[in-house]
């Protein structure tokens, strides 16, 4: 195994102090594990804390800031934070007006979101939570009933930033949220496994041409292994698997994520022709994102994410943005 | 070799597709194969083109846009583009005040980029040229005579960028572009090789646990190999480097750069050594960057560039800029 790290053991609270060191914007509680916006709680503003296992980066860190997350919560490497941290974020992000928690479809997330909701509700802070559960490949899987939690987590948590920001209250923060997973789908597709530092191994092997089709975001199964393709079949095969779920014919956000260790280069290659595939359908992508936006450690692969949007939708995801990994507007 | 894309001989070209499609600010040329700015040259702006080999991405094309390039000019996968389309990017973004070219020093973008400047000459364009040499590593190479260029480049291009932007002359522009080269220095590691696309396999071999020193963004050659050791030895190796070179006592701006194979989580484990190193010398982190920024393909490692900031070269970088891969302030 080769990274770059200086133990197994301190991976996440290395990366968490160089996160610290990096952005002044930010604020990393290195004891409990909580990444907030300098400045404290917003009064009035209703505070949004995601988070979940480390590994996903920039996911969920670097989106904390104006219009986005107010708080992230990383966990070790592919596993969930515990509640304690959880509650730390939401209390310190509590500025009177409620807390939204946004949550990927994993067992354990769910489980500690849910027991730090509560204890968050002893202390009188009103929580609510949406579940984000997008990827199409799967029913069930290594660590989730029901779909997988994977790149519609960065739609949710942009445009709930957005409409938070904007001064909405709790109910219709988490309405957006609900609506943006609802209206996304995703599909992703690994070339290589991924190595957690702490197994030191790849999770699994594939074959020189062999890939995998419909993985999740920790290296755990998808539907099938087959053939390597060119790109424009590999983007009809995950497109094929979106379409069978949402209708690709209006206006769309789509994002193309690079699983890290893939190059940018063969990322605009295959958003080339996911373009082609929506036109081909008679849909419009209005918005894109083409880069490693939710990454499976060093895996090489990508995934697709296409939510239709409303004019309303667009509307948040165009306003202001600032944060470490998504910035305009500002 | 496990690679996204259509076919070995259509890389560039569909990941030029992929970005015209992208990114609505920008303008590709695909027959001279030509990144400019949408709308056209802006008259009594100077102009700035740079360009070389792909597989650099974000590098150079993710540049182009306000405060930043006017052009960039995509050769083959580490190949020099031809004199025609840096003729052709110069021409175009040519608003009477004149056009920079920033050329990274390698043997086949000096010759071509000289070339073009002659050319455009003959056209009645002014052009002025300035080299970026940053790489400590090595003194020649594969490729080089002299020191090769690397990473100062993203802050050449960003800090003329400004200065033309705010409307500086030719000689104004040239001239803060030579100082950001003189005052930055580099030093790169690599944990894997890249492959390059045409050539089907990696370009060069390394053991399970051996990394090479000093390597250069194409797979040429470093310093030496050794054995991987933690990501703080790794950076006071490259930061060695530079020091001997360049005083570190002072405002600096850092990246740490992913060679494009790298996870995030791992570049601010780096990011953190690389800030201890800098304040045991006595020297202030002022603004950074941390992520891919000028990429090898999938090669894992990473590089650390340093530029002894001036209050002047402070303000320039935080001018605002608006491009696919940096962007703020705007």
């Amino acid at each position: 195994m080769k990274k770059l790290i200086n133990s197994v053991d301190n991976v996440v609270a290395d990366a968490l102090a160089g996160i610290a060191a990096a952005h002044p914007a930010l604020r990393v509680d290195l004891e409990n594990r909580v990444i907030t916006r300098a400045g404290g709680p917003r009064a009035g503003k209703v505070g949004l804390v995601s988070g979940g296992g480390s590994g996903h980066e920039p996911l969920h860190g670097g989106y904390v800031g104006y219009g986005m997350l107010d708080a992230a919560v990383p966990g070790e490497v592919f596993t969930s934070p515990a509640p304690d941290p959880i509650l730390a974020a939401t209390t310190a992000v509590n500025g009177g007006a409620g807390v939204l928690h946004i949550v990927k479809n994993y067992t354990g997330d769910i489980l500690n979101f849910q027991m730090a909701a509560e204890l968050a509700a002893d202390e009188g802070i009103e929580v609510a939570s949406v579940v984000v559960n997008d990827d199409v490949a799967v029913q069930d899987s290594l660590y989730t009933a029901g779909r997988r939690g994977v790149g519609a987590t960065v739609f949710v948590e942009k445009i709930a930033g957005a409409r938070a920001e904007e001064g909405a209250d709790l109910a219709a923060v988490a309405a957006v949220a609900a609506e943006v997973n609802e209206r996304s789908r995703s599909f992703g597709i690994a070339l290589t496994s991924c190595t957690v530092p702490a197994a030191g191994k790849p999770t699994f092997t594939l074959a020189e041409s062999e890939i995998e089709l419909g993985i999740g975001i920790h290296g755990e199964p998808g539907r099938s292994r087959g053939p390597l393709r060119p790109a424009s079949e590999l983007a009809a095969v995950a497109l094929d698997a979106i379409a069978a779920d949402l209708p690709l014919d209006g206006d769309l956000l789509v994002m193309v994520n690079g699983m890290g260790g893939t190059p940018l280069l063969e990322l605009y290659i295959l958003y080339q022709a996911v373009a082609e595939y929506v036109a081909a359908r008679g849909g419009r992508i209005a918005r894109n994102l083409v880069g490693n936006y939710i990454t499976s450690l060093d895996m090489q692969g990508f995934s697709v994410t296409a939510c239709a949007l409303t004019p309303e939708l667009t509307r948040l995801w165009d306003a202001p943005v600032d944060t470490p990994a998504l910035r305009w507007g500002r």
